[in-house]
C-alpha cells in the first residue's frame, strides 16, 4: 500500500481536521454565520502577520496579491526597486513591467542573499523610488532574505517596503510591524496548510498614503473596495467561502501551537534536512548564511538525472518533493519543504526515500547516513 | 433538528459526492495526476460552454473573469457598448471605467429585457464599438437576456460579443458557437455546484484577434499567459487545485445528466415557483417575457419586511434564499434559485417555508395554495 506524502513547497499537506471542514456543505457568504467567521479570521490573520495593520483576504493565487501590491500603490512610470534573487523575485519585475512601472532591479546571484550596501546606496541616491519589492523566502532557491535589515533601511525613507511572504508566512519569523514592512502578501497553500485559492495582503498607513496617489487601473484587486467591504465584515466579490472557513480552522491550530514554537520546529526540520544532505555528500544550493528554514534546496549529483529522481520518488514511492524551476535549475536541484503541518516523521521519511532512490540511480553513499544525521539533529 | 437548505443564486448546494472530493488530501499541481484532471476538465468545460473555442480556468471569483474579458480585449479609450439591466450589468460598466475604456451604456429597466432595436441602431451607427458586454442571466433581477438575438446582430459586425454567464452556465441554454458569442465568462459556484473560487472564460478567434491589439495592463488575468500554460496542460499560477478536482466530478454529473435534460429540469422548477408565487398572490419581479429559469425574483408584499422574511426563513428554519441587492431592491424582492443540484423536493420545501413565514408575518393567503400550484406544474 503506497502512502502519499507531500513535501513540496506549496501546496503543502492539509491536516485531516482541515480536510473535514473542506468537505462540509457550503454556507452563503452574506449571512451572520459567515460574517462571524470572516471577522475572526481577519483578526487572527493579524497574529500570523504579526501586525496591527489591516489584512485583506483576496480570492486568487498568491500572485493576485502581488499584483494588488503593484496596481494599488503605483502609477505608470513610477520608479521602484526590486530585489530579485530567483523566480519569484522575477515575478515582481514582470508585474511591474506589465503595468508600465519602471523597475530598477538588483539581480542577486541565485542561492545568495542581497547586498545590503547596494540597496542602501540606491535608496540614498534615488529618492524618487516609490516602493521596494522583496521576497521573504525565495521558494525557487531556498533562500531567506534579510527582510529585517532591508526594513531598517527603508523605514528611514519615504519608500514603501513590500514583501512577498507567500512562502514563509507562519513558517519563518516576519514581525511585520517591528521590522517596518509596509505591505506583506501571502497565499493559503503554504504555511497556512490550506488548498490554494486565497491570497492575503496587509497594508501600513505609509502604504495607504502611497495608495491614495496611485493611478494604475484596478478593479478585482482594488484594495479600496476591499477595505470598504471588510469594514462591513464583507468581501467585494463572492469569496472562496470553503477555504475561508477552513482558514479559521488553520488559524486555530497555529494560535494553539504559537508562531514561535512553529518557527523553532521548522528550523529544526530544515537543519535535519541540511545535515542529511551533507552526510549523503550532497551540496546545499543556498549559501549557509541565508539557507531558509522553510524549504531546503539540494544540488543533485552531477551524474544523476534530477527530474527522474523527483519523478521516481513521487510516482513509485508516493513521496512528492519539488525539482528545480526554470531553465537554469531544472533537473539540477531538488527542494524539500518544512512548513505547514510537516513533522519529524515526514522529514525522516522523505530523507529515507531520497536515499532509496539515489541508491537505485547508482549514486554511491552509505545507506542510512542521511537519516542518521537527521535523527541526530532531531533528537538533540 | 433543523436541516439547512441552500436556495440562493450562488453559492448553490454542493452535492455530497463533490463534498467528498473537496475533503480529500491535496495533490501537487505539477504532476501527471493533476495534469490528467486539468486536461479532462478543460475538454469537458467545452461541452458545458457548447463551444469549440478555448476555455481557460482562472483562480478567482467570476468577477476576475469579467475583468479578464475587459483588460485582455481593449486599450484605454476604446469604445464599448454595455447592456446594463441590473447589478451585474453595472459591473461591466464599473470595470470598463476603472480601465479607462469608454462605455456607451444601454440602461435597461430592471426586470425587463433590452430593446433589440436600440442595440441594432447603435451597432449600425457606431462602427468603432470594439465590444458589446451583456449578461445572460441578471441574477439581481431574475431576467434572462435574449443573447441569441444579440448574437445575431453582433455576428454581422467587427464587434466582439462578451457575455457574463456566471449565473446561467449549465443551467439555461447558451450555445456559445451557434449564437456567435465570442467570449463567455462564468464561475464555479452556480450551475457547476462547486464552492466559489474558480472562474472560466472562453475565447473565439474573433476575440483573439481583438486581443492581439489590446494594450490594457494585465498580469494575473493575462489570457495569453493562460493560453501558453494551458497548451502545456498547466496553469500560469498555482491554481485552486481542490476546486479543479471537484470540477471534474461536477462535469461528470452534468455530462451524465446531459445539458438538455438539466435545462428542462430547471425550467420546470422555475415554472413551479412562478406558479406558486402567483397562487400566493405575489407578483413576479421579472417581466414574464424574460423571466429566468435560473432564479425567480418575487416582489415582497407591501406591508411585509422582505429582509426580515429572508432572515427568518434562514435563521429560524434553515432555508436560505436571497433578498434584493442594492438600495433599489433591498427588502423589496426575494430570489429563489433553480440551478446546480436543486430538485423538486428542494423547491417544494422552499415554497412551503415561504408560506409558513409569510403567514407568521401576517400576510393573508390560503395556506398550501403555493405548494399546490407548484405540485401541479411539477407533476404535469
Amino acid at each position: 500500500m503506497k502512502k502519499n506524502l507531500l513535501l513540496t513547497p506549496g501546496p503543502t499537506q492539509i491536516p485531516p481536521e482541515i480536510c473535514d471542514v473542506l468537505g462540509q456543505p457550503i454556507i452563503h457568504h452574506r449571512t451572520p454565520q459567515f460574517q462571524q467567521i470572516l471577522k475572526e479570521v481577519t483578526e487572527d490573520l493579524k497574529y500570523v502577520f504579526q501586525t496591527k495593520n489591516d489584512v485583506f483576504i483576496l480570492t486568487s493565487s498568491g500572485t493576485g496579491a502581488m499584483e494588488a501590491a503593484v496596481c494599488n500603490l503605483l502609477s505608470a512610470n513610477d520608479k521602484v526597486l526590486i530585489i530579485e534573487g530567483g523566480k519569484f523575485g522575477e515575478r515582481w519585475t514582470e508585474i511591474c513591467k506589465a503595468y508600465g512601472v519602471l523597475p530598477k532591479v538588483i539581480k542577486v546571484e541565485w542561492g545568495k542573499s542581497a547586498s545590503l550596501e547596494q540597496i542602501q546606496k540606491i535608496l540614498q541616491g534615488e529618492k524618487d523610488i516609490k516602493a521596494v519589492y522583496a521576497t521573504l523566502v525565495e521558494t525557487s532557491t531556498g533562500v531567506t532574505f534579510d527582510v529585517k535589515a532591508i526594513g531598517e533601511m527603508v523605514k528611514k525613507t519615504n519608500t514603501v517596503l513590500v514583501v512577498d511572504a507567500i512562502s514563509g508566512l507562519g513558517a519563518t519569523d516576519l514581525p511585520t510591524d517591528a521590522w517596518g514592512v509596509d505591505v506583506v502578501v501571502s497565499g493559503s497553500q503554504k504555511g497556512l496548510m490550506l488548498p490554494p485559492g486565497l491570497a492575503f495582503i496587509s497594508l501600513s498607513v505609509k502604504a495607504y498614503n502611497l495608495m491614495a496617489k496611485a493611478k494604475l487601473p484596478r478593479y478585482y484587486f482594488d484594495l479600496q473596495m476591499a477595505k470598504k467591504a471588510f469594514e462591513k465584515t464583507d468581501t467585494p466579490f463572492t469569496p472562496a467561502i470553503g477555504i475561508i472557513i477552513a482558514l479559521s480552522e488553520s488559524l486555530k491550530i497555529i494560535k494553539t501551537q504559537t508562531l514561535q514554537k512553529l518557527f523553532t520546529h521548522f528550523a529544526k526540520l530544515a537543519k535535519a534536512t541540511q545535515a542529511a544532505a551533507k552526510a549523503l555528500g550532497l551540496e546545499l544550493y543556498a549559501h549557509p548564511s541565508c539557507a531558509s528554514n522553510v524549504v531546503t534546496a539540494i544540488k543533485v549529483p552531477v551524474h544523476i538525472d534530477g527530474e527522474k529522481l523527483v519523478k521516481t520518488m513521487r510516482d513509485t514511492y508516493g513521496i512528492a518533493i519539488a525539482g528545480g524551476q526554470g531553465e537554469e535549475l531544472k533537473g539540477k536541484i531538488i527542494r524539500i519543504a518544512h512548513m505547514g503541518c510537516i513533522n519529524e516523521n515526514d522529514t525522516l521519511t522523505g530523507i529515507s526515500f531520497l536515499e532509496k532512490v539515489l541508491e537505485e540511480m547508482g549514486y554511491k553513499f552509505k545507506l542510512g547516513t542521511g537519516v542518521a544525521a537527521a535523527e541526530k539533529v532531531l533528537n538533540s
